[in-house]
């Protein structure tokens, strides 16, 4: 018998889960993800949201399990938009727990915070390896928050980069941007402006990370053989490109059940501009080689991401190993017998 | 602004969790989640089940927001039913993530595996103060397990019992229950037996925690006026008492939405043994004074208790509160601004 009794629980906060990866190992994490998904090799329900009128916001409950690598996990989410006037605390918490399948025991109880704004880079990242064309230079942001740190550090992995655009409402956003990350990259100039179409115009790939619940980003703007990678709508209502984009663009979805109501695609579906008939797959179809993703080099491209609890599952085993193999983190002894 | 930046989370294993609150404050936790449910003072998706053929046991994602204790928690149940021999673990873990509603700050992450014992035993207790004959003094335990020292605490508190009997099929499982339950009590002395009827008959209140798939509790052995808490039953197949001892009974449920398809009714209504209307209520509408329960020395009730996730969510302040008090536990920073 081996013998677990004794086992302890790692204990990760944020600033520890800080570069345990690299931003192309996020990568090769959710690519991983979105095989397992592809080849039906997971389980894992649509993402429930509880959303109470009470509250600006929503929790949301998010269990996975994956088979390569093999791992079980819980996410618990809050969402709370006005957490930083009143309490100077962040929009987002999440705690994550990582489950050993086997045994069902907790390895690791961690800050989902960092993580998922990698793991959520990395959708709109390794989107762009298997959606965008190959000489891809020009990467647009549209939003400056924390997500789109992610896109940046994830989507550096995968092209190189000549020009990097930002956008954001706000030139303080966008100072802050600039000033935080430009000094992690020498390949080339981040570029801020509130100016919206002079961002997206002529960018190879757009990357949408604003919570927006209304289309911002237009069809005209958008020039043949872009890439865009529509990460911010996540729930219904939520949009953030015009829906005639969609209707002349080859789509494909992180999970038709989650996109379906909650993704870019829930608005246009509802108003019947597109049908499910026009949703081109699921991105692990691409990944697992059963369907083509780009097929000329004049296709406009989507990608849906609502964000997938297999995200998590994927990426927490290798997180967890380099925390253990860094001896950060506290360990505990969460149970006994 | 209140400042919340530099907060802790409060991490508790399991000893550290062991007598925070008496077995009668679990009962007082418990009915009062009973009766925000009954006021719907509440939000909660009902539970949902990850079986895999690959591993014996399941996986329970338990989200909840109760309004009166103000509080939301997510509970992250594991079982694996081999791994006492396998590994030398609880075939149950748990983690239990509490969770402060307004800005959705994680106060305290905590082993549920006693919190549950104790919730899910109170659950059997309060239905017995709230559906029990008054002049109940002898309890039947089916089952002597964990759930059965739960039991035996929380139905102590409710009444003065004289005669405790305990069933197992096994004699080790039932020494060893006496020899570590006896020396807590001494108003009664426990009796072991692994004869199920004899344990059964004339008990006054019965409450049942096994993990039976079949009838094992006989119709012709429960008298009238007896009460009787069906607790073991808590998925799809489950049964515990002869279906038609649940035709000559007055039912109640915790929650309809998942007694109907995992608790004690489950197999008597999908075989049409019983229909919906034949169930009483659910003891919250008891609780709350809009239904009665027991309406006769005569009647036998029957409470089918699946265990929600507001039991979690009402018992986890009052934990928190006492642990932050004794000063137990680690603190540990989550979070970064």
């Amino acid at each position: 018998m081996e013998n677990w009794a004794n086992r302890k629980t790692l204990i990760l906060g944020r600033s520890e889960m800080v570069g345990l990866l690299t931003p192309g190992e996020y990568n090769d994490c959710v690519e991983q993800a979105y095989r397992m998904h592809g080849e039906g090799r997971y389980y894992m329900d649509p993402k429930g949201h509880i959303v109470l009128d009470r509250f600006a916001g929503e929790w949301e409950a998010m269990p996975s399990y994956i088979e390569e690598p093999h791992a079980a996990a819980c996410k618990w989410v809050s969402i709370r938009e006005h957490n930083r006037e009143r309490y100077n605390l962040p929009t987002v918490f999440s705690i994550l727990i990582y489950t050993e399948p086997e045994t069902g025991f907790p390895l690791a109880i961690v800050d989902g915070s960092y993580h998922t704004v990698m793991r959520t880079g990395a959708a709109a990242a390794v989107s762009a390896k298997w959606m965008a064309r190959k000489d891809s230079r020009r990467l647009a942001i549209v939003g400056a928050g924390h997500m789109a740190e992610g896109t940046l550090a994830t989507c550096n992995a995968v092209f190189p980069w000549e020009e990097v655009r930002v956008w954001s409402r706000s030139a303080d956003t966008l100072d802050r941007f600039v000033k935080q990350q430009q000094p992690k990259y020498d390949g080339f100039e981040i570029k801020p402006s509130t100016d919206l179409e002079a961002v997206v115009r002529g960018a190879d790939v757009v990357v949408t990370v604003t919570p927006a619940r209304g289309p911002i980003v237009k069809a005209a703007w958008i020039s043949p053989g872009t890439h865009i990678a529509a990460v911010g709508a996540d729930k219904k209502g939520d949009q953030e490109l015009e829906g005639t984009l969609l209707t002349r663009a080859r789509i494909f979805v992180d999970d038709i059940r989650q996109c379906r109501t909650d993704g870019e695609i829930n608005v246009p579906l509802s108003e019947g501009l597109i049908t499910e008939s026009d949703i081109a797959g699921e991105i692990g179809e691409i990944v697992t080689g059963r369907k083509p993703g780009r097929t000329s080099d004049e296709e406009i491209t989507i990608f849906d991401s609502t964000g997938i609890a297999l995200q998590d599952s994927a990426t927490v085993p290798l997180e967890y190993r380099r925390a253990v193999e860094a001896g950060v983190g506290i360990e505990k002894k969460m149970i006994s017998t």
